[in-house]
């Protein structure tokens, strides 16, 4: 029993899961059409060492026995089953990625408990308004309306893999952001790829997350073969963050996340995540956070599981990081680097804490 | 006695071992003409703790005593034993490197036992071409048909130290090439750093490793003092990745070995080698090819020594690896986050069987 | 009782502690203005954890008694005891930066015992002649001047902040020099920030210290909000240092610490510290040590601890460096990776013995 055992979590950024059957072998990996054994790396393994006793089976049961027993029980009570243990209170779901039918953040906390929040993504809001503006300007006006009354607890953006994280301190101004809208208006295309309407739309974002009192997540580091890394290193924020005016949070931000650390350290709006890390690195989860901490002020770094489409993805988030938070806690409290008090506000703060404050939950 | 201990060995990057007596010191460091104690650092360390063995003195043995006895059995005996103990059963050894009288393949196996194999450097095939090639047009067409014929297990490039590993998704066509190669065949110096010949030579020899059969290592990361370590992380390979047919082998990868496992993440056809890194981080090699199994499928991971001159480096890359292989997995079985089938399967498959498949041995 | 702790401590960067009282909580961060709690940090914990017995208190005292604690003692009795306790014999002072009233090298060393030195930082010498030159060939000849007669111990430059380390290979010339110096001296503002200016003045710094035998010292890695991250990766300095004839020091150098390891491996005059970075990593020291130590020669690696305005951070940097030296020997030791003369003679080089040599005390 460590520290991290009996504290409330927030799951801070996930996706929904899948309602209907899929095959989780298309899931564990980042890579588009995998071929490899998607069991033979450290996140097959943890699904296997974690997942199976959920559901019902031996501790690392061999992946056929997984994938049946999984097929024996159907997606609903799979779903039900891993989510419940997650013990997850407040869930905050990026509704902007459907890549199937999968379950609305009042259906994930159905399945799970607890209570279902909605993560907006600012591209896939532009880009429902662009199929309806008439004009640029009415994009433009359509997109801010549309973020001011977006039922959101956070923005996210995607620009990592759009352009890249590398956005200019300024906001684009207004002449220039229709100049940019006008050939996306004409586009058969609605995917969003200009990189001044994306820098536009992420200062906008800011400017009226900042009023709204909502953060702005960000996607950076790994995902998968449809970005560039190097674009994805959270130091190219560097220029943003020194302007904007709302909370942000960095995502994921492996293998740059001594990098993210450092900026939550300089900027105090800055906060850090591990979110699709964590799961995948499996039984390295506490060697990556440990870098985190170096830097990372500890009142700034949040649990998250970016579960996608499997609920074991949320399980594994949620065990992993609590397992991490106590490996860590305890070697600490093992050399008397900490106390017991210092150790429980750490695990409270990281896996719930610190996200409740932020997101005034 | 580990997992490790009993698997057969593949060296799939090595070069040959000097035919005659050399000063050890001179190649303990990548520093050229170094003036530091080359016996004061981890590699160092790991000779007189690993090597001092196999030549019959005790671990440890003070660097002028290893020196001494060295001197006293002689090279031929010193790469036997070495060699031989190091276990391995197949050498894949790069034949384009020649800093002296060196063993080529065959002679590798004899001493060391197992089979050789050669590795085709391309920058090398290009330059034995341009000194005959009495036009553009032959130097491309005898570059290509070297290609084809060339006796090898595998293709590799160093255009990391060339140009670095920016290369264009697309092979420049002919008469970019031809512009390109007439000042080369005027030149004297027949070293090959043109950026336009070295990004068509590279595409040349992927598309017709792909026809072959052969993989193309690249060397990455950190080496001598010729190269910028910034314009030889693996990343910079990505538009290249997503369009290379044959399968890629990145080698060698510090410090930027978690983004090479990010690549062989989310690419199907690239695999990760830690070669030179491993004998010179010694004491760490546990923790270095920890972090590349963060993501790195298991089937991706490929063990090599790049041992070149001194056997202790060939030894020392066998020696390591099965060691760090056998401290990550015994750790990992003690807190349950494999089976021992798990771990023998990860232990085959790193040091010899993923290479096995690869080549088609 | 571990290796590390009976050898002399030479603390090769530091800065001047306050000579007055100063609320600790606005220098436990590099943030500016910082509103997160400073003590929920592993520097806090570290404060906690190691200052608060030398002030007479158990240790992880809470942060708000160590507070009161330390306002009782007073900076002069606070900074004698944890100078004194840092049990070093050798100071190397920083005197380029003032934030306030703090003790000279002389100052330091009457308060912690042992002897001071000025680390003379080129900026600031450039922006004292600045004020006084008449005509842009008086500027440089006066900072050319003035780098030949200044009393240091060592030169150091910030340049990192100013511009960034990616210096020219070549000195710009003096008619270069000479047309940006003209504009700066009519500017009002003395800060140096041309980027021909700044590349002048580091060559011209690092000639003059070849001469007289000066290493220059650089900062690298993280530091304040300042600087944008990417721009002070040591490996920039790559084109520079394959032509200084001075001795160069790379400080700090976190999270690039492994890159500078590796300059430090293909350059003879390189050398590698982790100033900055071992007091506000604590408890993860050693970890952070043992990747530089993966590719750093032994006799390059050198201790500082960047101490500033606290005392509590010349005291951490000596407590942690050799808390980590000994961590990573006494592990070492255990599975017979090196002697105990040999983890004597690392402890010893790292802490003092190769800043003695290098500096010529």
């Amino acid at each position: 029993m460590g520290v991290a055992d009996v504290v409330p979590l927030v799951d801070q950024h996930c996706h929904g899961v899948a309602t209907g059957e899929v095959d989780p072998r298309e899931w564990l990996s980042e890579a588009k059409n995998a071929r490899r054994h998607p069991f033979r790396s450290l996140l097959g393994l943890s699904v296997r060492r974690w997942c199976a006793p959920v559901l019902g089976m031996p501790a690392l049961a061999p992946a056929e026995e997984y994938l049946w027993r999984r097929a024996e029980l159907g997606w609903h009570e799979v779903s039900k089953r891993l989510l419940t243990a997650a013990g997850v209170r407040h869930w905050f779901v990026d509704t902007g990625y459907v890549p199937g039918p999968v379950t609305s953040p009042a259906g994930l906390a159905e399945l799970g408990g607890g209570t279902g929040h909605e993560v907006v993504r600012i591209e896939a809001v532009a880009e429902a308004v662009q199929k309806s503006a008439p004009t640029p300007e009415a994009l433009l006006d359509k997109i801010t309306a549309a973020l001011h009354v977006a039922p959101a607890i956070a923005f996210k953006s995607i620009v990592a893999y759009r352009y890249g994280l590398a956005l200019p301190a300024e906001q684009p101004d207004r002449a220039e952001a229709l100049r940019a809208a006008a050939p996306w208006l004409r586009a058969k295309d609605t995917i969003l790829t200009d990189p001044v309407l994306l820098a536009w739309l992420v200062h906008e974002a800011a400017r009226v997350g900042a009023e709204r009192g909502l953060p702005l997540q960000f996607h950076t580091g790994f995902g998968d073969a449809d970005l560039r890394l190097s674009s994805t290193d959270p130091v190219l924020l560097t220029d943003f963050l020194r302007v904007a005016r709302c909370q942000v949070v960095l995502l994921h931000c492996y293998p740059f996340h001594r990098n993210a650390a450092y900026l939550s350290h300089v900027f105090d709006n800055v906060h850090v995540d591990l979110g699709l890390t964590i799961p995948f690195v499996g039984v390295r989860s506490a060697a990556v956070l440990a870098e985190v901490l170096e830097l990372a002020p500890f009142d700034s770094v949040l649990y998250s599981s970016d579960g996608n489409v499997l609920p074991e993805l949320h399980y594994l988030g949620a065990a992993l990081w609590r397992r991490a938070v106590n490996t860590l806690t305890d070697s600490w409290l093992a050399e008397e680097a900490l106390t017991t008090a210092d150790a429980e506000r750490l695990a409270y703060g990281i896996l719930g804490g610190n996200a409740a404050r932020l997101h005034r939950l």
